[in-house]
């Protein structure tokens, strides 16, 4: 018997299928996991529209958000510098009306803010949780007097009236050019000593403030970070090589009063580049919930080999501590690493003690860890 | 007071650790979930080295295997072609040697196998879990008689002596320098019914062969898909768009003999291009596995939204049924999509109906299935 | 003597450099080669931004054009659909007006354009080099008599009393949601034979439209191809893979007049997908101006191996023709392929006779083509 | 008139194409300029294959240089270090034997070497030019005198007496397992000054020497950089982040008596990361051959805006000379950049003075340049 084959390119068949579905948007979920009973939620607070000095819609910034694996976000146009004022009449809660309906589609968490906008020093404080954003437009300065404490503090008082939360921007000045000449003034000390601030950012966009950090350590101020995007946002397929700069949320659901309550609190984390900035333990319960030693799967002599899991979206860039040479270890992102040690034959368990050099618990400070590997 | 802050860039700091530390190597998962009790298994039982005509050092196969997340391979160089053997005397047993530590360190299971290779027709043919490739280099014909079926049967008959596992490689020819006028031989007959021969590779490569899995449908022969590589494979980024072609096996534990059983058992699945081929008792598990449909986020009207989760690394290509209008969704690989449909008030969960066109249970024919939706 | 050595990793050098260096925005070029005394330039007369129903700010649409490789653009935001006036008051010019600088800055010729939006049927109408658009909002249509013709050919007379190119969009209906039932109707005839109508989208983003290529051929009407963005637009890092669709316009010069002239005269071609799409003459210009073939550099026995160098961005797709057997040939974009092939010793030079199947001269009819090889 | 009309996606055309045509292998060309009357030649002396202690077949070597765009490769196989000897008898010739056709075919040039293989230090030396590797086999010592001088010298006047090219490799020792406590010793001057060490790797793999780039520069000696590679190499789609580390000779033409007068004379760049490191009449003929500033193409003010094109494949980071502030300027590769600066207005041209970072003259000094901007 004979018969004649057909030989198909999966390809072929493949391709056509694909070619008649559309691919709808998807979108691509960060891994960072949950810890310490919170759920642990990705949230950008800070980024711009064309109601400001921002290029896109506000929708764009939902669509963005969702695609890009986000929980939470914020649209925080500036409320004192409209460049698009000739076209678009100004209305501080339109951005939010816009994109709520869109937000409720695709399931993101929208929060009303915006953008309190001074000079440089004393500087730009994003107020968030605002009900009303009208009322933040004190309109009480001119150009001479933008550096006046008073006028900023009003703003400010008026978004804490109800009952928003308050934090600095890019407290380190940011890009080439704003002189990098201002740090924390009076006017800073005053908002903070009546509890009027709540928060700065310790990374914006590229830029990580050391300073800042401390700040926050020291003040026990809650640490944030945002993208403060203006231009159209695209992630890139190597998410985390191009990342945006995000918050994480520790709270206990995904919902405005807990995510509230989790930043008077203090529980964040900021992903910045390849670094996790945060408090010690908040990094490293982010390093436990990520990290699994699997058993050796091979031993000789006085060698073993195991399998290290890092389920989180981080790069974990680790250093031996406690030894002459330097050793390092990388942990790449969602994948799995061959770690291959010696093992004493009657030790029930090896620990080998690491420093975490990419998640800061202090300007210059990395995580202290310890990798158990279970030899029964 | 007033103090110089510091803007650092957090591309520097990271960079500065990359650049210090050392990538080693990574292992990208392949998500497959496991099923019906089983553990899913990523194999490749067919590539080659420089043992036989190909171009790599047998412990490159190994590394290339544990990058892309396999679990279980066999080097399976021709027994009857040598083309380096005037550099590499001929030594059937050695590239499985040569390979078997670095399997073990880099806990790959490595089968020992090899190409039975005569005339197309009667074709390729692959025998793993041999305990010795030698009895199988019969040598018992010239040029002029490699389409003799006899001669074909004893080398066959040698690997099953050995309790060996034998399935016939790329049976419609391939690549163009093949004719393709074979077919289902009386020499296959023959191995059938003596119970020789076990599987057939329904995907060889980039090439789906619709007659092979139909056969394997019709007599209950193993599916079976293999890369057949003999260059060095470079795993790309996008696992999903560039993977090899390999089998999933669906045994009880990570062994040889489980492994075996599972392949004696038929088992199996292939993963070819973005198809995935298989019995629909396969398929249909690893779609329920694969995809967790949300409870919905938003109802306005009678509209709701809600996010279907596709934890696998194939895009799922779906056609709804029972409509008039086509209607397309894709689940993307390792993504989330956002579904959108109408809902009746009352229903306590609405099903929705889809064939996944690139789930192929027989040629031509998708897995149907359903999406449940609760609603409350 | 001693001393002891540095070893710098280049990585390290480099990234610091690039940390402290700000990456400006750059331009990928698309090459196409200049034809027949012609420059070629690559056009988008096609999308949206948030004057109508687009995402973005006017001059995003300049910037991605700039990075993109394009050179002369028109923003056409529909004249009728408005969806955002409650935020932005409608004036039509506006969107030029904002762009206008940023183009000259960037060098891109921008044209001011816009879209005459009826129901499908009669359909959409561009209309592009206009002096002022609102004469062209002649309002005097309902909901009711949207199809009415006569009151789409005073907008479309509207905009040649301006001496404007009027061009029909997406002539096929478009995407799941327009019923295909239309054609080539009256209306479409009345303008065509007043001339008031001078091309037709033959692609409009990623669909090609055969009735509109075969109608430009027989009318001698221009042929279009563009984008039709909405989004926001990210430029992929693969080109070729993911472009926009655009307009070759094969004009004297970069100036508003000279790409009038050109598209007055049909100089032009469109590329969607992988697809070139024009007439047979500037098709096979665009090939041979993009090819060349290097003389072999390698003769043994009858074969001969020689280089060729696709400098164009297109991937070429070709068959040879006069043989029984299939035999394809790609040429990469932007690449070097080796051909072999077999040489008569005596010819001065051989040439090969192959289809371009992607480039279309004609719904389902590829460019004939000759390859030479000079053996001397 | 009504006709039912088709829309056809590209995408769909264009898959069906792409599946049925093979991609053969296409070759990314490395764009660098010929300078100063000379062909600028792609080149890597420094590579691995079964036949020492790599991992392919030497074929794949030359399949690898001519897809990643190289003109000239030598396999430098160790001839002192066989780790595969039980399977692969020595041989010390055959991998250009066996290399040598597939070289002709793919218009590579390949040059017969061996890696000749002491201790650390003194080292490891490339000779290339060989006629037959046989002789350098001296043999003549143990492993207790590795570091014998003498018995370097015999394997190297070997090399010499052939008419060999000699150069000392990784002269800082290399990764972590080699103690980097060498350094110009007295067994280097010995070869130094009986003229039988022609050059130094002044990269190899990742690693830059700036010891070795000193030492070039003082005794006239030629900057080599190479691979080193022994696994299989995938060239990136993106070359430019992850190229190999090749040598740039400047020679009269493609052919090995052409390239080994260069090496002699000493016309060489490296490029390494996205390091060019090199003489500084050499980097500074490529930056000028590489860069076209366009006239201005809009002034506005005492403002204007041009374009500058970079048309090598390297990454150009630039800094500006003779401000007090910090100003950057990056070139990326193959793109265009643009460039907005302030003019005088009665200027005929302009000269923005820079220095080039990444193209390094000497040991932390990068290359002195100029920009010119024509106004009229």
């Amino acid at each position: 018997m004979k018969m004649s084959l057909k030989a198909v390119s999966c390809i072929v068949l493949v391709n056509l299928l694909l070619a008649s579905f559309t691919f709808g948007d998807s979108r691509h979920e960060l891994n960072f996991p949950d810890i310490l009973d919170y759920k642990t939620f990705k949230c950008d607070f800070h980024m711009h529209t064309v109601f400001s000095d921002g290029q896109v819609w506000p929708t764009v910034r939902v669509d963005e958000a969702w695609r890009g694996g986000l929980d939470v976000i914020a649209i925080s146009d500036h409320i004192e510098y409209s460049p698009h004022k000739q076209e678009i009449p100004i209305n501080h809660n339109r951005p939010y009306e816009i994109a709520a309906s869109r937000a409720k589609e695709k399931n993101i968490l929208l929060i009303k803010g915006a953008e309190i906008t001074r000079a440089i020093p004393p500087g730009h404080f994003n107020a968030i949780f605002l009900k009303d954003i009208a009322p933040l437009d004190t309109n009480d300065f001119t150009d001479n007097d933008l550096k006046d404490a008073a006028k900023l503090v009003n703003a400010v008082k008026s978004a804490n009236e109800q009952g928003g939360f308050v934090f600095w921007n890019h407290p380190g000045g940011f890009a080439d050019w704003h002189p990098v000449t201002n740090g924390w003034l009076d006017v800073h000390t005053k908002l903070y000593e009546n509890k009027l601030l709540h928060g700065i950012e310790v990374a914006n966009g590229d830029t990580y403030y050391p300073d800042a950090h401390r700040w926050c350590l020291e003040k026990n101020l809650t640490m944030m970070g945002g993208s403060d995007m203006h231009d159209p946002f695209s992630n890139s397929e190597n998410l985390n090589a191009n990342h945006r700069t995000i918050t994480l949320v520790f709270a206990k659901e995904k919902s405005m009063e807990a995510v509230k309550e989790a930043l008077r609190e203090g529980r964040t984390a900021v992903w910045c580049g390849t670094q996790l900035i945060g408090r010690e333990k908040y990094l490293d319960a982010i390093f436990k919930a990520s990290i699994k030693v699997a058993k050796p799967h091979y031993r000789q002599n006085d060698q073993l080999w195991c399998e290290i899991r890092n389920n989180s979206c981080v790069d974990i860039q680790m250093e031996k501590t406690g030894t002459d040479k330097v050793e390092k270890l990388i942990l790449p992102a969602n994948s799995t690493t061959l770690l291959k040690t010696t093992a004493k034959d009657d030790a029930g368990q090896i620990k080998l003690s690491y420093v975490v050099k990419n998640f800061l618990i202090a300007p210059d400070k990395g995580l202290p860890v310890k990798l158990t590997i279970h030899l029964q």
